[in-house]
This record gives structure tokens, sequence and C-alpha cells, in this order.
């Protein structure tokens, strides 16, 4: 079992993720597809006069602030534009999506995080209320496993639901990790607009191509930033809870998901465990 | 089996629609929720610039002129904001209700219709092309029915996908119908913004409240405009498709399935079969 997670991110086009998911399900591989639509949700908020804001938390780590219109502006692209036009250019190559949202079934689950600290542009932390935001703790695989025994592949999406059964944004990221852990997947791919970790952020050449768990969190503080702490987050959130191998690559290619099982990107895999 | 149909006019509360699907479950009730968006849609359709265009074929019934962008703000609208919206407020009730679009498990299939004839407002009939509407000749039971065996709620939207593996705008009203009819739901509960059918569309009181199925072509022919048309053509087919009784009824009171369920609105039965 594989999840593929393929961000939102500007220039990222579905159709190579589409061929492959493709082929790989045709070879008899079992599959999850977590989408984004982040950069699209800029550009409706923007146009619907309701333009977006990011808050960054003490720990370093950015998101959307989504108050309720922006969670609407947010399903409506997530759940609407980005989620029904991959399941439809999946129809078209023979694969039979199903396109759901975390709140479909109570798919995803979670707590809200209430009140969240953020940091301001002069340097103070405040605490910042109203926002609908939380995490992934427990996911419906039941409903997943039914949709995939009849031969459906799952197309998910935030928001998820969280325990108070409210709406909230997560991030894909993690929602992809927490998902491919409750599955017991061996592979979790993250695809984005970055080839892989960095050592520096202007220079594509200094991708770190291999990464040990016990390196994770050392690699994440002296390279990370922004987007790709949390990429580095979900990998960490993904291996604790099992899975086998993460890979941290580009969509921005022919056969992204392909070229990330040969080893494209920055894989992390999980020790051998000695017997 | 009931089909329960909630457009998508001005106004309508869903808050009550919810409540009634809640109670019936409860009590056992097989449902299947199918839903509207018109209103909204019109509305994000103005606020991003694209504004909406109606057309009106030769016999009378008007329908939303859909090109690739109406149809992408269509599923923001839909699938995105009405059914994600629909899905949050029926797990708030503990219903557990997962949101699904017809290109979904190619759950609405049909034949897009690519040449529509339209009256212009000269009155002349000329070709429109581009159109992306088509109409649901094939529903995907089996799913509908694993969903329903496990305990979930399906909640359904258009679009539909073509033959061709295209999303195509369908009539709402008429694919709730082609869904009762494939589930061999007993009854098909069409919910709006208005009373029922009404003998003269200004007087709420003229509401007819029984009509026979013979004489549903007759009393389309003598009082229905705009939507209500389409409405009665969507009992026609789900009668013929076998159908026992078809309500049409007020979305806009307290407990309206339930009220539609003891009477009120429009109700037409098949006739019984004479043994």
């Amino acid at each position: 079992m594989i999840v593929v997670k393929v961000g939102g991110g500007q220039g990222i086009e579905l159709d190579p993720v589409c061929d492959d998911l493709a082929e790989l399900l045709a070879q008899g591989q079992e599959l999850v597809l977590v989408h984004g639509g982040s950069h699209l949700t800029n550009v409706v908020s923007h146009a619907l006069g309701h333009p977006p804001r990011f808050i960054t938390s003490p720990s370093g780590y950015t998101s959307r602030f989504t108050d309720r219109e922006t969670l609407e502006i947010f399903e409506m692209v997530y759940c609407g534009q980005v989620n029904k036009n991959l399941v439809e250019r999946l129809q078209r190559r023979g694969v039979n999506a199903v396109g759901l949202s975390g709140l479909d079934g109570g798919l995803w689950r979670g707590p809200r995080k209430r009140a969240v600290r953020a940091v301001t542009e002069e340097g103070r932390t405040r605490v910042v209320r109203g926002n609908l935001t939380g995490r992934v703790e427990r996911v419906n695989t039941p409903l997943l496993e039914l949709l995939m025994d009849s031969g459906y592949l799952p197309v998910l999406t935030p928001p998820a639901l969280s325990d108070e059964e409210e709406a909230i944004n997560v991030d894909g990221d993690r929602a992809a990790a927490a998902t491919a852990a409750a599955l017991g997947a061996h592979t979790l791919i993250i695809l984005s607009d970055v080839p892989g970790l960095l050592r520096d952020v202007n220079d594509p050449q200094s991708l770190v191509h291999r990464l040990s768990p016990s390196e994770l969190d050392d690699a994440a503080q002296r390279y990370a930033q922004g987007r790709m702490r949390i990429k580095l987050l979900a990998a960490r959130e993904a291996l604790q809870g099992g899975v086998r191998r993460v890979i941290i690559s580009t969509a921005c290619v022919s056969s992204p998901i392909n070229q990330a099982l040969q080893g494209q990107g920055t894989v992390i895999e999980a020790e051998e465990v000695a017997v």
C-alpha cells in the first residue's frame, strides 16, 4: 500500500500524477491519493474579497488562518474544484476514483486547536482565536477499505471533522501521514513543487538524497523552512506510525510517482530492526 | 427507501431538512439525500466575474449554460461548499453522511447533449454549442448500497460523468428521480422554495394537492413554468421508473420532510395495479 500526497502549489500539473496512478493501479498496486489546493485557494480568496492570512507559530510552522469564511472558500477549492477535477481526470484514465473530504464518513477526526500562538511581524507572540484548525488523530480505515476492496481509488482532501463535529482545516501532509500509518501503508510519497529537502533552499543541487529517521529533527532544524518543516514533521509522524519509507519529491516532472519510487527526492527509510 | 432532493434556491434553510433526516434515520428509514446549489452558484459566478447565463429550450425548459469555467464554479459550490456544509450539519446530528458527486465512482453516468437548441429573446431558435450538460441514464447503485449497508447516508450532487468521461451539469431533480428509480425507492420528495404545483404561480392558495400520473403532462402544460416544469418531468421519470409516490413540496417550513410525508405539497401517486 502506497499513500501519495500531491500538493496544491502553483504550477503543479495533475496529469502526470494521474498517469502514474493509473499505471500503478493497473499493476495491482494498492493506493490512496491525498491532495492539497493552497495556491488556488489563495487565488479564489483574493477574487472573493477575503484575502488569505497566514500565521507562524513560535516553533516556526506557518499555516493558513482559517475563519469560517476562509473555511468555506477552502472547501470550495479543495473539495469542489481540485477534488472533482482529480476524480474526473482519473475516471478518464479508467480509474474508478471516489473523492472524499475528511468530513465524509468522519474520515479524519481529531481535536480542534482553539487558541493558537502566533508570532507577529514585530516578533511578539500573541494568542490567535477563531482559528478553525486542528489535526487528524483518527482515520476511518474501514470506510477506505470498504471502497478499496470494491475497486475504488480514494481521493482524499481536508478539511477534517473536529471532536465537536465541526469542519477544521488540517495540514494535508500530516493528514496523509496519519492515513498512511492507519492503513499500515509501506510507503508515503509527498509530492510538491520542490525537489525534496534542500541544504540551501536556493540551490536545487543541494538536495539531501537520504536521511535516517534519527537525522530528521536535526535536518529540520538546520535546513528546513516553511512548508518543508511540516513535511519533515509529517514524515516523522508517518515513520512513528509504522510507515517504512517516506519520500519527499517533486510533482513537477513527468512520471513523478515512479521517479519518487526509483529514489528521486529525499528518501527517509525506517531503520531495520535487528532480529 | 426514500430519496429526498433539496433545492438550492435562495432562502432555503438546511437545518430543518437535516433535523428531519436524522429523525427518520433514527427510526430505521432508508434514505438518500440529493441537493442543489443554484442560488449560491449565481452569487459566486457574479463575484468571480463570470456571471451566469441561462438558456430556454423550444419546449420551454430553462437551464444553466455551462461552459468549462461555469462547470468549475458549479463544482466549487455544489461539491465543495453546499455538499460539505450538509455533511458537516448531518455529522453534528450523529448522521454518518458521505458526500459524493455524480463523478465519484461514476455514480451518475449518461450522454452529454452536445448541441442544444435554445430560444433567443427575440423568439428565434438557435443551436448552442460548448454546453457541458446531459442527463443521468445509469446510477452506480452498488456503490450507494455499499455505503448504506455500512450505515452511511449518501449525500449526492451534480455534476455527472458523461459517456466520454467528462464532467457534465445535470438537472438535480431528474438525477434524484433516476436515483430513486434505480434504487427501487418507494418515495421521491422534491423540496424547493415553492409549496408545490400552483395553478396560479402568484397564488400559494392555488396549490394542486393531488395529481394522478395521467394528469401530469396536462398539468405541466397548463400550470407549470420554469423550474416546476422540470420537477414535473422528474416526477414522470421517477414514476415510469417504478417509484410509487412523488411529493413536490416546500423546504421552507419546519420539518419539511415530515410535512411532505404527511401530505403537504403536490402528491403524485402511481395508479394501483388491478390484481
